[in-house]
């Protein structure tokens, strides 16, 4: 059944209809190109005022999509006015090489954001590294001590992609105050992060996974379902409750080279009012937050 | 209505009378008997190997129930064979004055384990100060580097209230794999990092609070119920469905000066399968693991 189909069999059930017909779709294009905007201009500041910001990004792998990402990041710097240093160590990079380019970009004050870049060699982990991230450089926060500041309330930088997901909810102006949540995936760079954003904006938070039993009777009860789990497709109309907002985070590759989400979008569609793409939903959004972190981290510098 | 009338008016619904009737009671003093046995024989150990363990508890409040609670965890710690040294810099100590006090005892190689007890002078607040505890002392895991650990997965001390909890349930043998637990409460001394241990044992965990719309049909599907939240009697049989097990954190003081729990026992009887008492259930064994982590930091400063 196609998805017109599925919409010309719901016609006696006008709000499955309605809302089918009528899912949103909330780009994150849009509102990354005006953060960058913002971002550009607080740069040129930054720059006029003898502080012009600058990224490190510290890579260890030889990880092609990965590499893809790195550049991506380094191009939408450049562009917003930042400078972006990437660091490449090598795939066989050893942990004590690792931490030693950390920390020495954690004291050159010429430096004020550090993103250290995964997949890590194997056998490393990056929560085991980033503690050679100062907090006040730690612009995907990816220390330790940052994601303990960030849960017990104190300042600090959010991962940016659990960041992204809040501030694009945000900017399209969905409610989360008193709304119940459900997020799918417990990862410590974007589930756990992302539960205390939204905790701390008054939502009720479920934190679904793997070992969930009846995922669908869970997240069909919320508002809004993120799905974080990195599985192609794996979040369908069955878990999604009619009118709900879905927040795609997933970045599957797929078999022609492209990006699929965790969502099946023409399934989702049939129900939820409104769902972000992939490409071009959380990803665009979560670049441009590295890219106001650092701006930022060099502000708060100068201070 | 008494407990028992309900019971009989229940008759007819089999399986809640039977539940009602064989509420369970989740005791922690036994549990707690036998961690304090546990934690004796290996002070005991310690000392006899030269290095009797030792837990410093700093006091910047006149709070009575403070003073009360204090008392009882150096009464505790002494009858299993571990020195407490009570640092009390009154409740109009300066943040320098108790940061001072705390490197002090991190720097002290026969201090094992530190506790900054709240409530704090006004204005102070505990995740501004634990910073200067030295994770390795950090047995309520107070300092905000212990919970990012704990959230990423590496080794810390989890604050000892949210840790009790699981240990109680563990031992009464409660399951959480797979389980749905519902935390009502988000403190990040309790219900924050209580989810993440949770989620480290693969139950799916909503946290709930003060905003949260419809607690009831939230916390009516859980497995397992934990109340967090400091409010007498909150938790009803219509925030417990029929077999759940529910653990009360509880503690608010009583116009008669005992402890009520957050939940109300007659009417929660109705329906768990099983319920902590207050006193007697969460508490001591929040105590004992105190005393657990402080000989644990003393055996990992020999190695």
């Amino acid at each position: 059944m196609t998805g017109a189909a599925a919409k010309t069999a719901r016609a006696d059930a006008p709000t499955l209809s309605v809302r089918g017909n009528g899912t949103r779709e909330l780009s994150g294009r849009e509102f990354a190109a005006q953060l960058r905007l913002e971002v550009g201009a607080r740069a040129t500041e930054l720059t006029a005022a003898g502080t012009p910001p600058r990224l490190a990004v510290v890579v260890a792998t030889a990880d092609d999509s990965s590499a893809w990402y790195v550049r991506s990041i380094k191009r939408a710097a450049e562009q917003a006015g930042i400078a972006c240093d990437i660091r490449d160590l090598g795939a066989d990079a050893t942990p004590g090489a690792i931490r030693a380019e950390l920390t020495a970009l954690g004291a050159d004050p010429a430096v004020h954001g550090i993103i250290l870049q995964t997949p890590l060699p194997d056998g490393l982990a990056l929560q085991d590294l980033a503690d050679a991230i100062p907090p006040a450089k730690d612009i995907d926060g990816a220390n330790p001590l940052s994601l303990g500041r960030l849960v017990t309330g104190l300042p600090a930088y959010a991962p940016a992609t659990a960041a992204a997901v809040v501030a694009l909810l945000e900017h399209h102006k969905v409610e989360l105050n008193g709304r119940y949540v459900a997020v799918i995936g417990r990862s410590s760079v974007v589930g756990k992060p992302l539960a205390h954003l939204l905790l701390d904006r008054n939502a009720t938070v479920t934190v679904c996974h793997s070992r969930t039993r009846d995922l669908a009777a869970l997240t069909s009860a919320a508002d809004v379902v993120v799905a974080a789990v990195g599985r192609a497709g794996l979040v369908r109309a069955e878990h999604v409750r009619d009118g709900a907002v879905v927040i795609d985070v997933g970045t599957n590759p797929t078999a022609d080279g492209g990006l699929a989400g965790d969502a099946d979008a023409a399934s989702v569609a049939t129900r939820a009012s409104a769902l972000t793409p992939v490409p071009g939903g959380v990803g665009p959004v979560t670049t441009a937050l590295l890219l106001r972190h650092t701006v930022q981290a060099a502000e708060r510098a100068r201070e």
